[in-house]
């Protein structure tokens, strides 16, 4: 990590981010779902999902290649199922999707006690924790989970990789008890590839169980790794068939060519997503120890399992939470100098000047 | 294993074990449902949780010493949630409410596309994937998970043991596409401590990242290890820490003194458990590729998963399927020696002559 962070105001970020969305034809909506999406990543320190990330996918995967439709609508199927909704997403902006989605689990949920939103023909919503902690911040349990845009793992004693790095993401409303909502959101894949890129890039050689060369072989040099193992051998491997599972049952087409030309050109090819939220009211079980509340017992939870001899453990999404803090105190978003100077790409399309190091405080950290 | 198998016939098998249960207190719902568990255990090659564990669970945490209540009566609590129910399982046996949850949450799910049913004062249903195996042959996407009777796991980065072993189980309604139902179901840490002791018995080393010696240090010697690692590092620390999550929203009580008679008296001790399901319909996007159905687009992308390369990769429930097909093939529930002399615990409870291998017939597998 830089030594140096340059604070850039947020209505200056957020503007800039939904500025470019708009130029590449995406609607008023989108454009301020994806400066807000992008805004939380920032702040909450989630630099592999910022507003870099999110409109380079869009060159490589979205509206810069026609997969992902600028102002396209929500199909919303008529269901028979009342807590449950499924939507036709149209290749619709993964983002504007997910905080759409998210928004009415948390509306079913009130009512059902939980709800759940599947979405087929959907994009990439980048960093699933943001919409979890988005949820569990307005008190819900928030799980989401999708298939990824490409596949890069090969499944537990195979060879090829047919399966998506595919995150699980789960948000829990601790803000009362630990101060923040812990957030359990990971890929399902050892690591990322971008991850052994920079292996590749600095030399250095990838820990055992990370990845497999091109005869399908484990390997720890960065240079033959062309695809991911799952982490945690087979259990790794079931999490990532979940997303799998999912998607086929949702409407996901062949997980081997997701993302590619490759394979019958009537094939599909997008993403698939899963929301769900639980009210927490709907779990109560009116028995807690010394009448505790239900906050009470799982603050008291929480606290026994850091312990004596857990003092070090940190609570998932605890770093997130540290990271949205810094960046309210410094009343910006923090960005090193190679992200403000890679902004180029963004107000260069836009035709503006480019942002520049000097032009922000910064701050030492 | 052993390469001979006695054939118990499943009627004999699931007498003696209702009546075992009987014999305990329990009413004849209850010993139904043990039986019914057992026998599935059983018959998917589960021997980890089948009639002997079953009974010596019960008498190291059940009714033998108090905890388990036989012929306790759910109470099902009022709720403003109606995809959801929130039940005080008041000790009964698991299995009994295992059972009861699952179907109410297909029927929940019937109605609502999703349903969940919470148990407070739960006590142990020993193997989740029987649960969700019997919902997805039902044709229902099931998720069951539960804590543990103690807490045996070490939290990612810490030394104290204050998480349980905590499963998770998910099934999936694929035997129209498989031929079985996928079912992903394990513990979170790395193995189970029955595990370590085997090693220990045998002499030989644990795997990395297996166990902790008393000072919280990894070790690989099976006779200093007191307590277990999380499996995938912090991303299995997230998974067991969700079944706390869950059992502190519901009711349970403090992690580190669960099963035990350690703290305050008046601290819960008791698990809890959460079961819902969904129905595919609730998910169904009606845009699979080339007109598929819903089925057969399962089909396809499982055959994608498992194409080119990836012939020897099984799928999760693969085993047991398997395990089910060869048990059915024979007629009986399939035993080994040392498992026919161990029924001897129950006949002689029930005052009944001691099962005897040369009383079965035999294969060799």
């Amino acid at each position: 990590m830089s030594d140096t962070w340059f604070i850039v105001p947020a209505a200056q970020h957020d503007s800039l981010v939904a500025r470019a969305y708009l130029a590449r034809g995406y609607s008023g909506e989108e454009a301020h779902a994806a400066s807000r999406f992008c805004h939380s990543a920032a702040r909450h320190g989630i630099r592999t999902h910022n507003a870099l990330k999110a409109l380079h996918l869009d060159d490589l995967f979205g509206s810069k290649v026609g997969r992902w439709t600028p102002g396209a609508e929500i199909a919303k199927l008529p269901s028979r199922f009342a807590a449950s909704e499924s939507w036709d997403g149209h290749n619709k902006l993964g983002q504007a999707v997910a905080y759409e989605a998210m928004d009415r689990c948390m509306q079913l949920a009130d009512q059902y006690g939980v709800g759940m939103v599947s979405v087929d023909n959907a994009t990439h919503y980048l960093w699933g924790g943001g919409y979890v902690i988005d949820a569990a911040l307005k008190g819900y349990i928030a799980y989401t989970n999708c298939t990824s845009a490409t596949s890069e793992v090969v499944p537990f004693g195979g060879k090829t990789a047919t399966l998506g790095t595919n995150p699980h993401s789960w948000g829990f409303p601790t803000q009362d008890a630990v101060g923040f909502p812990i957030v359990i959101d990971w890929a399902t894949s050892t690591v990322a590839m971008g991850r052994v890129q920079q292996f590749a890039r600095e030399g250095k050689e990838l820990g055992p169980g990370w990845a497999v060369d091109a005869a399908g072989q484990p390997t720890t040099d960065p240079n033959k790794a062309v695809a991911l193992l799952p982490f945690g051998a087979h259990k790794g491997y079931g999490l990532g068939l979940i997303d799998e599972l999912y998607a086929a049952f949702i409407g996901g087409g062949l997980p081997s060519i997701r993302g590619t030309t490759k394979g019958h050109p009537q094939e599909k090819r997008g993403s698939t997503f899963f929301f769900q939220c639980i009210h927490p009211g709907a779990l109560h079980g009116h028995d807690y120890a010394f009448g505790r509340t239900q906050s009470d017992n799982v603050k008291a939870c929480l606290q026994d399992i850091l312990g004596p001899g857990n003092e070090q453990c940190l609570l998932p999404g605890e770093l997130e939470a540290k990271a949205a803090k810094l960046t309210d105190a410094h009343g910006g978003l923090l960005f090193t100098k190679a992200e403000i100077e890679s902004f180029a790409h963004i107000t260069h399309e836009l035709g503006e000047p480019a942002w520049k190091p000097e032009d922000f405080n910064s701050i030492n950290l």
